[in-house]
């Protein structure tokens, strides 16, 4: 576990907001500084958000949230803080302010972040006496669930700084995009600039309307877009040829009128009330709360399947789970035990919201899948890892079953311990309990087949299975028999 | 079900591959037109790729594949055809002479579709006989899988040709985005010629490199637009104050230096270098073959995603899903049962890609989420549908036993039938059979009771989903008990 840590954030909007809700739900404790008065409602709605969606998303529980308090005073709100995350409005001169009122209440070797969306690092700093603490770290709302953060400095900022940074971004589970040369607002938001401009005259000349538009990217390229990016998606269109015969294909089109992007639409009322008009008529009816919702949903299920893949933002997170396994009580391998003999906690998470159904809780799909995952780690620690699979061995399972005694929400903290009734010769058969916190939802009994893949036929384990297995049966067999083993449907209780 | 039609293939490149892959598995015969000797391969290698993951995306399996053939003559081709798709190369001329070619080949009330990515319907229709049935229709690849379609007429076109061209890709499971005002390269293209160029500027500069640029898309805005697009997710980042809040914050920007979209890269064959040498460097590792399977399964994973939650292109599949139930064989009450009397068809579908585990087989929750559909449509059967449950009565599960006892691929098709072994009081309990044609892949025996949502706790049914589930239990009182019933784990087999 490593030492608490506290972040101060300067500016409580949405942007601020999200900061705050990452640094407090990695554990972080987070003080906030801006003179609003509504700043705690604004943050508290953000934090709410950030609740329902963020802690479900990995595979691995994260650590106890922080403590967050506020501050009307910027010089206390920083003082002793690790890490200073500056989201005040998008003027240089307040900016510039704010960080001359930061000079002797901040150590020397703290990182203070922009979140700034256009301006150049080197702007920032023109002038400041913390210049060399001074970075652009351009996060993307949802913060809290988004990974990308754009990581800018200047020769004034020292490796040590810049890597410091990164280290600090990695632990809040984010992808720092370091860039290694300045530019106004940086790389994402001029490509979204670019299609920003677009879109407007689109809207404008009456070619398009915005849902029409929103329509063309979700339901096409922005699919794409989620998981591979520009490059990787034209180089699969180049075929075998790859990206050179892409680029022959379409580098013409440089030339031809498929952009009006030489000029820049006139930002008039007339632009703006025909954007909102449209606007209202394709998602008026919804609640920007109930939008947010539906897109954090969308957003934790999409990153979900893209873990489950190995993937893009998923393979982000996957890496990011698997550093905090020892934090949150998982083990690797049964020598790592502090008790053989006790049942093993092989599951430590929190229900993610692409596990409910109609009925608003967890379904019993996923009830299985806890199992299933438990299984897996049990497997993994008595020596049929990764590596032993690829080689060819596994165990499947021939049989379950599953008593659902009570019910869990999204967001609910769950464990799985498991207890092995047996494991002897080709067979292992496991006891699960699923909990949130004392309460027991449900329990899972499994026989298990040792498999040779190549003939998918039933075969023994390797020695150091066998032996790993038979050293934790044996321990488990002072246990006392779980209640409700060996039950058949219809049993009476 | 729906007279056999045929669509004309006129180009078999990846898009005119795509467009035959998704006629083909949507149940239509496929005639492809293309002189290349290596058409047939080169379309057999996107059909591989699409059966691999077309079929399994919606929750309903699709009609029996078509037959495809090869031409040499076009006009052999598009003989008797409902549809003629064309996809040669992007050259006016080119496209004119095959427009001329059809003459007297095709019938008067055939739709001819134009993938073309760039020329308007005008200029595709200009001095041919045929104009009145020349409409543009640019899909996006994978066309298999991806659903918009750009839909542009002219207005040589009748509205019978507009709607029918709408009705036919409909049917396919796309979503035609129809526009009103024709314009070189539609609407999708310019955003993405729009971010292209601005992209290219970036690598040229030397700000940031093809992945460095492909990560701030994939870990960002590409997971925002996969689901909503560009408005609606501006919408939500203007907050409560909506989009013109939005547009007040940033419409600043469009005077601001945040492109260089007002200047075009020259296209050089050291830019072509710089690209191809980083897209390698990035993606070289695998190859394109791999790189469209990865696609493919993250974006049947996501859509899967998303229909889960009936948003976004996930709620097109949904639509298209549900229009094609009956024709899978599956009802919605237990009065358009043939026979009351045989167990219940619960379940028609295909293994996806997303339900395999590392075992490379479907995963034992997945074997378990197929029964929780099932008993999910054996409850709307009985009255127990969304309606009913909105009100505040439902089934919960209690206890599952589930034999494994064969495994599923992905693009396996699947179906389970329904046996109801009691339906009385609060209490419903079935028994489900999994099989692959005539495999058995397991059983899975679940007893449920029905609950009162408020209170969470059980109570009797409705009258009429009591009436209804006696009957069906009723009638299912005469069929033998099923053999497993009632097992425990470590009972002899």
């Amino acid at each position: 576990m490593t030492e608490k840590k506290t972040a101060a954030i300067l500016g409580g909007g949405v942007i601020g907001g999200g900061w705050a809700a990452r640094f407090l739900l990695n554990g972080w404790d987070v003080r906030v500084f801006d003179p609003d008065p509504e700043a705690p409602r604004k943050i508290g709605e953000v934090l709410a958000n950030a609740r329902r969606a963020l802690p479900g998303l990995g595979n691995v529980a994260l650590p106890a949230e922080g403590q967050l308090s506020f501050h009307t005073e910027m010089a206390q709100a920083v003082a002793g803080a690790h890490w200073v995350q500056e989201s005040v409005p998008e003027r240089l001169d307040i900016k510039h302010r704010v960080y001359s009122g930061l000079v002797g209440h901040v150590g020397a070797d703290v990182v203070i972040g922009s979140s700034t969306s256009g301006f150049k690092p080197s702007e920032l700093q023109q002038g400041q006496a913390l210049a060399g603490q001074i970075v652009v770290t351009h996060p993307f709302n949802p913060v809290y669930l988004l990974p990308v953060v754009e990581l800018v400095g200047t020769p004034a900022n020292s490796d040590a700084t810049i890597a410091q940074a990164r280290e600090v971004l990695q632990g809040l589970g984010m992808f720092p995009l370091h860039l290694r040369k300045e530019i106004d607002a940086h790389v994402a938001d001029r490509l979204l600039e670019a299609v920003w401009r677009e879109a407007l005259w689109l809207v404008k000349d009456g070619i398009a309307t915005t849902e029409e538009i929103d329509n063309a990217i979700r339901y096409g390229f922005g699919l794409r877009w989620a998981q591979m990016g520009l490059f990787e998606t034209y180089r699969i269109a180049g075929g075998e040829a790859g990206m050179k015969h892409f680029m022959a294909q379409f580098g013409p089109c440089l030339t031809w009128p498929w952009t009006k992007l030489m000029d820049v639409p006139e930002f008039t009322d007339e632009l703006v009330e025909l954007i909102a008009g449209q606007s209202d008529a394709q998602s008026g009816h919804l609640s920007i709360r109930q939008l947010e919702q539906i897109r954090d949903s969308n957003l934790v299920g999409m990153m979900r399947l893209l873990a489950a893949n190995n993937w893009g933002a998923g393979a982000l997170q996957n890496a990011h789970d698997s550093a905090r396994e020892a934090d949150a009580g998982l083990c690797s391998h049964i020598d790592q035990l502090a008790d053989l003999a006790k049942p093993v906690l092989t599951l430590n998470r929190v229900v993610p919201l692409d596990w409910l159904d109609y009925n608003g809780h967890m379904t019993e799909s996923r009830y299985l899948e806890t199992f299933t995952k438990a299984t897996d780690r049990l497997m993994a620690m008595v020596g049929c890892d990764e590596d032993y699979i690829a080689k060819g061995g596994s165990y499947f399972t021939a049989e379950t079953h599953i008593r659902h005694l009570d019910e869990a929400k999204a967001g609910t903290p769950i464990t799985v311990h498991t207890q092995v009734l047996a494991g002897e010769g080709k067979k292992m058969h496991l006891w699960h309990e699923l909990r949130a916190g004392e309460r027991l939802l449900a329990t899972g009994e499994q026989m298990l087949v040792h498999v040779d893949l190549a003939s998918r036929s039933a075969s023994a384990p390797a020695g150091h299975v066998a032996q790993a297995l038979g050293r934790l049966a044996g321990a488990h067999a002072a246990l006392p028999q779980p209640q409700g083993l060996g039950r058949a449907i219809g049993d009476p209780r």
